[in-house]
């Protein structure tokens, strides 16, 4: 037989990426990126509602056959064959509900329903159900304090069952009209495989996770019980969900001749099932036993794997524990920031009202700072905490300006609050007894701006890899398209064989360690004071410590 | 005889300000101003020393002698007389003390200093001498508690006994070649006077005050046993310095020839003993019992005066109280914030890099804000803080950000800053049992930027009135001219009829207040945590109550 490769898809926030690798070297041969066409970005939004984030499923498709299509034509051009492709894997955001009837015909795709936002894929970011959030978290701490061990100790708006919910409150026609709710990571691999009926439809664990509450200790999704307690008409909507969810070594079914033809390729292949993006980048990334992949983009997302002999049952502040949602038969780990690229932004676009290419004039003058030298110290929390504290109620902070602070300071000072939140939680990991060895960066930032990954590594301490390819989804999607149609049981040696190598290290300094300790006590008292309820100090030093520290830099 | 005027000079930072009074009406029939011809708008800097600003004694004669004749040319195109000017006085910036010769000439104007900076006037916010401060306010501290009373508890760099150690230091070649220091408010009397022996100058009280720790109480300046326990050669410099300081009912002599020609004026005319530059600003917005004056520029001064009876002895947290030194007979109270137009200055200029019209932009935008709607809450500590802790290793502080706040929320958050701040002086005033009926403004700020007004308002519980007429300086300094050719004794009277009118005012709305006073004890909150050594207490209240205020406003 020849050569073999796979295909993987990541769908993000503005677009979906196809990416070809040889299944046995993991390097990638063809690679193709198409964006949504409607909305801003190609989120839609509603001015009456700034918490409000949707996207077209029909979007989806489309992106899809054009990135896909094109890869494949890459592909040949460079001399392979689309036969010669044996999987294809599947990446998407999370929680990214999706509304559909019996038949997973999306709502939107239906004519009454084009005009309504709610019937459109709640994207990830939507946080429209802050108050349905709450809810759920303070009834579980009620009566499932367990369901809250495994997601941090608070339930998001961001996750499926808050979402839903604020539909039935808020749009009960589209609640009503819909039979059951998908998630984007399953509704594209159902697409793919041709699956018309919900009861063929494969639900992926990644996503069931913590997000819609699913965990073998509890036979899968909330007991009916629990839900009749937020509302009758959820217990209901249970029955019309899953029992069980499945990892990526399943195959979610096999590609159906419709699209084969849109994309191609030959009918037949093999699909994985689906997996939510941040941990599909952490499996093109390499994860593995001790080491710590940090996908950092607008947000961060933290991910590792161990083996379920040596992972703690569940830990607070952590936002998700999943077992087999990484690499199947270990225990997913994922952790976050809510606000990383994002709060840069905030500073270079929102503020300074300047272009994204401002980036790279602060990032130029910032590097010529040595650390502490600016007096300033911030928190990270623009977009709430995410975790450690678990807690959208908080805001950010900057303190130290004198009447010389400039721009490029402060934008300084908002990557090492980042680092210092990153910093957070590696401690936290790590004072559970699981050890990181390493800690390997993908997403955009990390090609983009050499001193954010210094000062990741001086302020964390620990080397930070970076990976060669930024594609890292992609890649990861296509490593689980090899898995599952070599129907690979134990998948890490896998994933170590395929992932993007990571060759560029950042090393920390120790003298800028030396600072950045003295500034992480300081961090961490604002942390605690600002954060946590009944904390009581004194932070009178905190004002006179930055005036000393950026006094000794000079 | 003819209707009578007077002119007054005001000496400020960059330019040099004449203005003609009638005076009998207090009515200003002419006013022409000149810059200072050297430095940066006035200054000279040194770029290896940041903290140093001095100014040249000869540019100010040479700018004094252009606005003055020009004064007096519109005084004449007017159809008025030279001779109708009965009076002159002289307001200027302080602490500025000026290294002359036994003969009061400047050691600037002799050419071997001419290239050494030290040798000419440290302007008031020369920082140069910090540790020197530091070490007076501890010895005092130590030794005599009775000189710190009368400063708020803490003596400044920006102050005479400071600076001039700070030259003996590190530039004895000054120190030595110098006979005596006189302060610009009393060098520029002594040279329109024609005055050249220092024993025949005339000292004011208002300099003279907390700033060089004159006080009657203690026979003048401090003791000789202590300036020995700075330095013996201060000591040795008591002698060639005063005895007695005098306030501006005084003349410190008449003009003389020279200048009389320089001006277009005749010979002869009294010259009042000079004043600094805030208290006469008061005295032309007509301070008086009841009534706090605010000069509100890049920094504030806040001045009272009040019955000698009425006083208590000294406070803490109030920068000075000095007698007779606003009002002859009355007692004289000085506080101030270290910056107000400068943090918001910094904002614009220094960190969005544009230039002073966008205050304008940010103004009319953020006057569309209500208040407690950004979500935000600053200190306004960016410079340090004058009054009330009277420390200058504080620093600025601003939280409430979220991904959405704006460059104009930033700038209202400031703004709304400096207003707490004030409240924090007010507060301590009438807790002293000093009663404020009104609240009158001048400076720069109250003319350009009615936003500015109205919080202050909103935030102070007061009427704020604003001056019709911003150069309340020179006014003041032209009235001191009339009080001291008239030879009034009790000058009270005199100034509520001659100051400038208030007729423009702002008022407290009592919907903005009810949502100021929450977002002041939260300011309070903050004040305190990180502004008093030992204060201890639970910050965790703060960014959820600014949320539910945002919330609130909409």
């Amino acid at each position: 037989m020849k050569q073999p490769f796979a295909l993987g898809f990541d769908f993000g926030t503005a677009s979906v990426r196809a990416c070809i690798i040889d299944a046995d070297t993991g390097e990638a041969v063809a690679s193709a990126v198409c964006p949504y066409g409607s909305g801003e970005n190609g989120t839609l939004y509603d001015a009456r509602q700034p918490l409000l984030a949707r996207q077209s499923p029909l979007d989806y498709l489309a992106s899809m056959e054009k990135a896909g299509a094109e890869a494949v034509a890459i592909f040949r051009q460079a001399g392979y064959q689309p036969k010669q492709i044996i999987g294809i894997g599947v990446a998407a955001t999370a929680s990214t509900p999706i509304p559909v009837t019996e038949n997973l015909q999306p709502l939107a795709a239906l004519p009454r329903f084009a005009d309504n936002l709610n019937a459109y894929a709640w994207l990830w970011k939507d946080h429209t159900a802050i108050e349905e959030a709450l809810q759920i978290t303070q009834i579980a701490a009620q009566h499932r304090p367990a369901y809250l061990m495994k997601c941090g100790g608070s339930y998001s708006s961001e996750w499926f069952w808050s979402k839903i919910w604020h539909c039935l409150r808020t749009s009960p026609e589209v609640f009503h009209a819909a039979y059951t709710w998908v998630e984007q990571s399953d509704f594209i691999p159902a697409v793919l495989a041709g699956i018309t009926h919900h009861k063929q439809l494969k639900r992926n664990v990644c996503a069931a996770g913590h997000k819609a509450m699913y965990a073998p200790e509890w036979n899968g999704l909330p007991d009916k019980a629990f839900l009749t307690m937020l509302s009758p008409e959820l217990a209901a909507l249970r029955e019309r969900l899953y029992e069980k969810a499945y990892d990526y070594r399943q195959t979610a079914g096999i590609l159906c001749t419709p699209w084969a033809t849109k994309l191609g390729l030959p009918a037949g292949i093999p699909i994985a099932v689906g997996a939510i993006d941040a941990h599909v980048g952490a499996i093109g990334a390499g994860v593995g036993k001790g080491k710590l992949v940090k996908i950092i983009g607008t947000s961060t997302c933290d991910i590792m794997a161990f083996p379920q002999a040596e992972a703690p049952n569940d830990f607070a502040g952590v936002a998700g524990l999943v077992r087999d949602s990484v690499i199947p038969g270990y225990i997913g780990l994922e952790a976050g920031q809510a606000a990383v690229g994002d709060l840069l932004d905030w500073w270079v676009r929102q503020t300074l009202n300047k272009d994204v290419t401002y980036h790279t004039v602060l990032t130029q003058k910032a590097a010529a700072l040595k650390p502490g030298q600016s007096g300033l110290l911030a928190l990270d929390w623009n977009n709430g905490n995410r975790n450690i504290l678990a807690d959208q109620q908080l805001t950010g902070l900057l303190v130290g300006q004198t009447l010389a602070t400039t721009d490029y300071e402060i934008y300084r000072a908002l990557i090492e609050a980042t680092a210092f939140g990153a910093r957070k939680i590696t401690e936290l990991i790590t004072r559970q007894g699981i050890q990181i060895n390493q800690i390997v960066a993908t997403g955009g930032i990390g090609h983009k701006n050499e001193l954010f990954m210094q000062i990741y590594a001086d302020i964390l301490g620990y080397p930070v890899y970076l990976v060669d390819n930024p594609h890292t989804v992609a890649i990861g999607a296509a490593i689980m398209g090899v898995i599952a149609a070599q129907e690979v049981l134990h998948p890490a040696a896998t994933i170590e064989k395929l992932a993007v190598r990571a060759g560029k290290v950042y090393k920390p300094q120790p003298e800028a360690q030396a600072i950045y300790e003295q500034l992480y006590q300081l961090y961490s008292q604002l942390h605690e004071s600002f954060g946590r309820k009944g904390h009581v100090a004194s932070l009178y030093e905190i004002m006179k410590a930055l005036l000393r520290i950026k006094e000794s830099t000079t």
